[in-house]
C-alpha cells in the first residue's frame, strides 16, 4: 500500500520535466504586474458588490452612501500601497510582512503575521473561485445553477495543475489580466460616454423595488455603514503580494517593485470607483436576500453579479462585450485563486527555514512537501466552499481579518524599523527621507489598525471568529514544531563532552535470503570494510528453501560462515533484531554493521513486489543502539527507467515568485549553467555584512 | 503525508499486543467445528429462501418442487463432504483445493482455483453480511429499512476488528454457532411436534396469494427448476473451509478434520431439509417481486426472511424464541463474513509462497501486507453491497460459480492423485482403499461439474459473468506477478561467471548538515571502516548556516576534510548524487560508501519533521551503481517509546486457522517459549522425505 499513493500521484502529476532546464529569469514590470497583482485587481470584482449588498439591508436610501464608502476604501488602498512601497524598499529579500514583523517586533509577531497569511491563502482560493464561478454564472445560467460543483471542480483543477508543476508563465497571466483591465476600463469609459451623451442605461435590476430588511437608525445604521465598509475593504486583499515577490523583479528590484505596486494601486482604485459609479448610474439593485427584499422580479430570478449587470446595461446592444466582461472577470478571479497556490509554498519555505514548519519545505527539491502544501490548501478551500455554498458574501466575512492583521503588524514593524535606523543615521538628508517614510507607515498603521478594529467589531460574529480560531490553531502548531526542533537540537548538541569514541570492534552481518548476485556483491562489500568478525545470516522462514540455501552455500566454500536463525512463526524482523542485539553484547564501544542486499527496481509496482521485508527490517534496526545499517544495492535492468525519470525536474509552485524558472523545451540549449556538475568548492568566503537597507530610501 | 496513513491506522488499530504471547494452540473438534463451519452452516439461512424465491416466478404450483430441490442440494452436499474427506486425508498441509489442483493438474489449475477462492471470499463477505442484516431486519424493522447502511457498517466493523488483530477465539465462535444450531434444531423439532399434534401453524405470508410472473412450460420450466437448484446450491459454500484448516486441528489432524467435516455435513443437510419442510408446512409465500406477485398483503409489506417467518409461525405464542432465532441467524452470518477476513490472508500467504502474490504476504510478521488484504476484501465487498443494494438474491447470482469451479478442479485433481499413487502401490488392501477413495472423488467430480454447468447456464447473464470476469482478472494479475518474479530471479541468478570481484578502493563520504552528536558518531563509524579515502561533505542550502558549519569544523581540527557542494536551487539530493557519481569515477571495482547520520524518533509526527531529506537521498543513491548507503542512527530519547511499541505483536487475521495463536494477557506467564531469543543454529538436518500421503487412506 505504501507505494500506491505514489502511483496515484504519478497519474495525477504526469511525467516530470527534464532537470537541465532550471534557471533564473527575472520579471520585467509589465509581466510582474499581472503575476503579482491579479489577486488585488480581481478583488474589485466583488468588493463593490459587497458594499451595495450590505447597504441593501437598510433599503434603497442607504445606497447613497455607497460612493462615499467606495472613496473611503480607495483612500485606505492608496495609503496601504504607499506604506508597502516603503516595505519593498526596506526589505527587498521577499520575506514580506512576515520578515518585517519578525525582524522588528520579534518572532511571535512574525508568526502572527504568518498564521494570518496562511489562513488568507485558503480564503483567497475559496473567495476568488466562488466569485469567479458567480461571474461566469452570470453569463451561463447552467454554471449559476451548479455553483458549488463548478467551484469544487475548479479548485481540484488548480490543485492538479500545481501538483503537476505548471509554471506561472508571464503570458498566461498577462493576457487575461490585461484583458480584464482593458475590459473594465473600456466599460467604464464607454459607460461614462453614454451618460454624457444622454443615453439611458438601465441594469436588469433597475426596475425592481428594493425593500429594507429592517429600518435602522442611529447606532445600528452607523454599524451597517461600517460593516459595508469592512466588506468593501476586501478590495485590499492581495496588495501585499508584491512585497513577497521582490526577488523575482528585474533590477533595480525594489524600485521596480515599488513602481509596479503603485501602478496596481492606481488601477485598482480607478476600477473600483468606476464600477461603483456605473452601478449607481445604471440603477443596479443588489440585495442581501433577493427573494425577500426585491419585488417586481421575474419568476426564478437569480441575482447576477454587479459587474455583469453593469456590462449588460452598458453594452445592451452588443452582447459579445457583455460576455467578454463576464468571462474575463471570471478568469482573472481564477488566476487570483491560482496565486494562492503559488504563494503558499513560498511562505512555507520561509517558515521552514525558521523551523516553524518541517525543514524539508525549505529545500526546493522537495516536491512531496510542496505537494502536501497544495493538497492542504485545496482541501481547506473545498471545506469552506462546501460549508458556505460557494457564496462570496458568506465567505467574505472570514476573509479580511487576516489581511488587516498582517497589514497592521507589518506597519507597526516598519515604524520600529525606521526608529532603529534613525538612531544610527546622522546625515540630515537621509534622516529627512527616513522620517518621511516613517510618517507614511505611521499613517498606514493608523488607518489599517482602525480598519482592523472595524472589521473585528462588524464581522466577528458573522464568521471572522472562524478565521481567528484558525489563525490561533496554526500559530500554536508552528510554535510547537519550533519547540520540538529546538528540543532536538539541544539533545543533539555536541556539548563539551569527550569526542565520539572510535568503535573498538566491528561485527559485520550479511543478511542472506538466497545465493544470488546481490548477495555475492553484499558479501564482497562487507569484506572490503574489513570488519573484525564477518558472518552471513539467514532466517529460516521456509525449511525447504533454507536447506537448499545451506547446501548451495557449502558447495561454494565461502570463507564466511552462514548461520541460520530459526523463526517458528515465519517472521523476519524480530529474529534478526534479537540476533543483532545479542551479537552487540554489552560493550558500548562495539558496533554491529548489518549489510542488506537490495534489489533496485524502476517501476512503482515492482517496488511493491520487492524489498518490503528489507525496508521494514532497516526501519527497525535503526532503533538498536550501536548498529549501522548498510544497503548494498543491486540495480535491476528496470532501474534504468527510474534513473532517467529521476533526472527530470518539474517546476514547483511558487518558483516564478522566487525568481526561479524551469525553462520549456525550446530554452534548453540556451541554459547550460544548470547542467554543470555541482562544484565541490572551498568553504564560502566570510560573509559580507547584510545590507537589507541599501535601497531603503529610494 | 507519507506518515498520516500510519497515524490513521494507529487510531483505527489501537495499540498492538505484547510480543511474548505467540504460541501454537491446536483446536479440538468441538472448537474447530464452529470456527471452520460457521460459513457452511450459516448458508442454510439463505439457501432455502432462494429456492422458494426462484420457484415463485412460476407461481405457487412450482413450490411443490421445493422439497425435491432441497433433497438434490442435500445429496450434492453429502457427496461433496465425502469427497473432501478424501482431500483432507491426502493433503493435511492446509493448502486445500489450491494445493490439490496445483500438485496434480499443474500450476495453471491451482491458480484457477485460487482466483475462484479469492473472488469467493469477497462474495462471502457481501452475501453473509446482507443476509445477516436481512435476518436481524426481520426482527427489527428499522434495520430492514436501512439495510445497505447496516451492511456497510458491519463490513467496516469487521474490517476494523481484523485490522486491529482480534484473534478468532474458540469461545466467540462456539457460543453463537452452537446457539444457532440449537435454535434451528429446536425450531424444527418443535415445529414437527406441533404438526403431529395437529396444531395449525401459519406463517405471516400464509394468507397471501402468490401469482406467477410468467406461465412457464416445457424447457423454460425445467430451466427455472435448474435455476432454483443453482441458488439452493449456495448451501454448499464454505464446505471447503475445513480442508484449508487441517494444520490447526489437534492430532490426528486429518482424522479429526474429516470427522468435523462429516459432522458439519450432517448438521447442514438436516437443517436445510428441516427448514424447507417447515416452510411448506407453515405455507410461507416468498416471492421474487413481492409488490407484483403477492396480493392480500398489508400496506407497506416488507417480506421477512423465511427463517424468520417460520420462527414466527412455530413460536407464535412465545416471541422470545422468534427473536432468538432471528438474532442467532444474523450473528452466525456475520461470523461467516468474518471467516472470509481470516481465510483470505491464509490463502494469500500460500499464494505468496509460490510467488503469485507479493512475497511479504508470506511472512507472518507483515501486518501491513495483511492489512492491505483486509482493506482490499472490505472495499470490494462494499462495492458489491452498494451495487446490489445488499440484496442477497442479486448477490447470490455471482456467488456459486467460484465455489463450484474450485470443487470441480479439486476433485479432478484428486482423481489424478489416486492414479499417481496407484501406479506405485502394490499392496492389495491399500490399493482397494485407494480405489474406493478415487471412486468417491469421481462421483464428486461428476456431480460438482454437472452443478457447475447448471450454474453457468442458469446464472451467467444474471451476474455470474461478473464473478468470472473478476476471476480472469485475478488470474492474469497473479500470472504477471509470478512472471515478474521469475524474470528477476533469472536476472539475479548467480550463473557460472566469476565470483563477485572484491572492491579495489573504498571512498567514504560522510554527509554533514550540522556538527552535532549524530555527525560525530557517523564520522567515528566511518573511520572504523578504514576506507581508502574519507571525507565529509555538506550541501550549501543556506549560506549563513554553511559558513557557521565550516567555522565550527575548522575549530575542531578534525583530520577529515569538509567539502562544500554548492546548490544554487536549494536542492540536496541532486548535488549529492552528482558528487557521488564523480567520485566513483570510471573504475567498476571502486566503491563509494555514503554515511548518513539519522535521528531516530519515536512518534509518527516526529518522523514527519526529521530525516525526510535523508530518506529521499537514500532512495536515490540506491540507483547509483557501486554505491553503498550506510545509515548511522542516533536514537533520540523519544525513540524508546517506539521501541517499546515495536516489542509488541498483535494476532494477525487467520492465525487460528494456521494453528498460530496469540495468547491473552492471562496466558503470558504460561508461554515462555516465544520469549527465548531465537537460536542461531547449525543448518537444519537433511530433509526427511515429504510425507503428504501418510494418512491418505484413513
Amino acid at each position: 500500500m505504501s507505494k500506491f499513493p505514489t502511483a496515484l500521484k504519478r497519474l495525477v502529476l504526469g511525467r516530470p520535466f527534464r532537470s537541465d532546464r532550471l534557471a533564473h529569469t527575472l520579471l520585467p514590470k509589465r509581466i510582474a504586474l499581472p503575476i503579482f497583482a491579479s489577486d488585488a485587481l480581481s478583488s474589485v470584482a466583488y468588493a463593490p458588490e459587497e458594499i451595495f449588498l450590505t447597504l441593501s439591508v437598510a433599503g434603497l436610501s442607504a445606497y447613497a452612501y455607497a460612493p462615499w464608502i467606495g472613496v473611503a476604501v480607495a483612500l485606505v488602498m492608496l495609503v496601504v500601497v504607499a506604506s508597502y512601497r516603503q516595505n519593498v524598499h526596506a526589505y527587498p529579500s521577499g520575506g514580506g510582512d512576515y520578515e518585517v514583523a519578525g525582524t522588528n517586533l520579534g518572532g511571535k509577531f512574525g508568526l502572527t503575521v504568518a498564521s494570518a497569511l496562511l489562513v488568507d491563502y485558503v480564503l483567497t482560493v475559496a473567495v476568488s473561485t466562488s466569485s469567479g464561478v458567480a461571474n461566469i454564472g452570470s453569463a451561463i445560467p447552467f454554471v449559476a445553477d451548479h455553483k458549488v460543483l463548478f467551484a469544487v471542480a475548479i479548485v481540484a483543477l488548480l490543485a492538479a495543475l500545481n501538483l503537476r508543476g505548471v509554471r506561472e508563465s508571464g503570458k498566461a497571466f498577462a493576457i487575461p489580466t490585461y484583458g480584464f483591465i482593458i475590459g473594465i476600463f473600456g466599460m467604464v469609459v464607454w459607460g461614462l460616454f453614454e451618460v454624457f451623451s444622454g443615453t439611458e442605461m438601465k441594469a436588469e435590476s433597475a426596475g425592481f423595488e428594493l425593500h429594507a430588511e429592517q429600518s435602522l437608525t442611529g447606532f445600528a445604521f452607523v454599524f451597517l455603514i461600517l460593516r459595508s465598509f469592512s466588506s468593501g475593504a476586501a478590495a485590499l486583499t492581495g496588495v501585499e503580494a508584491i512585497s513577497n515577490g521582490v526577488p523575482a523583479f528585474q533590477k533595480p528590484k525594489s524600485k521596480n517593485a515599488a513602481t509596479t505596486l503603485l501602478m496596481m494601486g492606481v488601477l485598482a482604485v480607478t476600477m473600483l470607483i468606476g464600477i461603483i459609479t456605473l452601478a449607481i448610474v445604471t440603477d443596479v439593485k443588489y440585495a442581501e436576500d433577493p427573494a425577500r427584499q426585491l419585488t417586481g422580479t421575474p419568476a426564478g430570478y437569480e441575482q447576477k453579479t454587479i459587474v455583469a449587470q453593469i456590462a449588460h446595461a452598458v453594452f445592451a446592444d452588443f452582447p459579445p462585450a457583455f460576455y467578454y466582461i463576464s468571462f474575463s472577470t471570471g478568469i482573472i478571479l481564477l488566476l487570483a485563486a491560482n496565486t494562492a497556490f503559488n504563494g503558499f509554498p513560498v511562505l512555507g519555505s520561509i517558515l521552514a527555514q525558521d523551523r516553524y514548519l518541517p525543514r524539508q519545505l525549505h529545500t526546493r527539491g522537495d516536491r512531496l512537501a510542496f505537494s502536501n502544501g497544495i493538497l492542504f490548501l485545496a482541501a481547506f478551500a473545498l471545506v469552506l466552499i462546501f460549508a458556505f455554498d460557494a457564496e462570496v458574501t458568506k465567505l467574505i466575512q472570514l476573509y479580511i481579518v487576516g489581511v488587516f492583521v498582517s497589514f497592521t503588524v507589518s506597519q507597526a514593524g516598519m515604524i520600529r524599523h525606521w526608529n532603529r535606523l534613525l538612531a544610527k543615521e546622522t546625515d540630515g538628508g537621509v534622516r529627512r527621507r527616513m522620517r518621511r517614510s516613517q510618517a507614511v507607515n505611521a499613517v498606514g498603521l493608523t488607518l489599517t489598525s482602525t480598519v482592523l478594529v472595524i472589521v473585528l467589531i462588524t464581522k466577528f460574529l458573522l464568521g471572522a471568529w472562524i478565521a481567528i480560531a484558525a489563525m490561533v490553531a496554526i500559530f500554536l502548531l508552528m510554535t510547537a514544531i519550533r519547540r520540538h526542533y529546538d528540543r532536538v537540537a539541544d539533545e543533539l548538541a555536541e556539548a563539551d563532552q569527550a569526542p565520539a569514541v572510535l568503535p573498538s570492534r566491528n561485527h559485520a552481518i550479511v543478511l542472506v535470503s538466497k545465493l544470488h548476485r546481490p548477495t555475492l556483491r553484499a558479501l564482497a562489500y562487507a569484506k572490503a570494510v574489513r570488519p573484525d568478525v564477518l558472518e552471513a545470516v539467514t532466517v529460516n522462514v521456509d525449511d525447504a528453501d533454507t536447506r537448499a540455501l545451506v547446501a548451495d552455500w557449502d558447495r561454494h566454500k565461502f570463507s564466511v560462515p552462514l548461520k541460520v536463525i530459526e523463526s517458528p512463526y515465519r517472521e523476519i524482523t524480530r529474529p534478526v533484531l534479537e540476533y543483532v542485539k545479542r551479537k552487540r553484547g554489552a560493550n558500548p564501544r562495539d558496533v554491529v554493521t548489518v549489510f542488506i542486499p537490495e534489489y533496485v527496481v524502476g517501476r512503482w509496482w515492482e517496488q511493491i513486489l520487492h524489498n518490503q521485508s528489507a525496508l521494514r527490517l532497516k526501519g527497525r534496526l535503526l532503533f538498536q543502539p550501536g548498529v549501522m545499517v548498510t544497503s548494498v544495492p543491486w540495480q535491476l535492468a528496470s532501474s534504468e527507467k527510474a534513473k532517467e525519470r529521476n533526472r527530470r525536474v518539474r517546476p514547483a509552485a511558487g518558483d516564478v515568485r522566487r525568481g526561479l524558472y524551469v525553462a520549456g523545451r525550446a530554452a534548453t540549449a540556451a541554459k547550460p549553467k544548470a547542467t554543470e556538475p555541482p562544484k565541490a568548492t572551498e568553504p564560502p568566503k566570510p560573509p559580507e555584512p547584510p545590507k537589507p537597507d541599501k535601497e531603503k530610501t529610494g
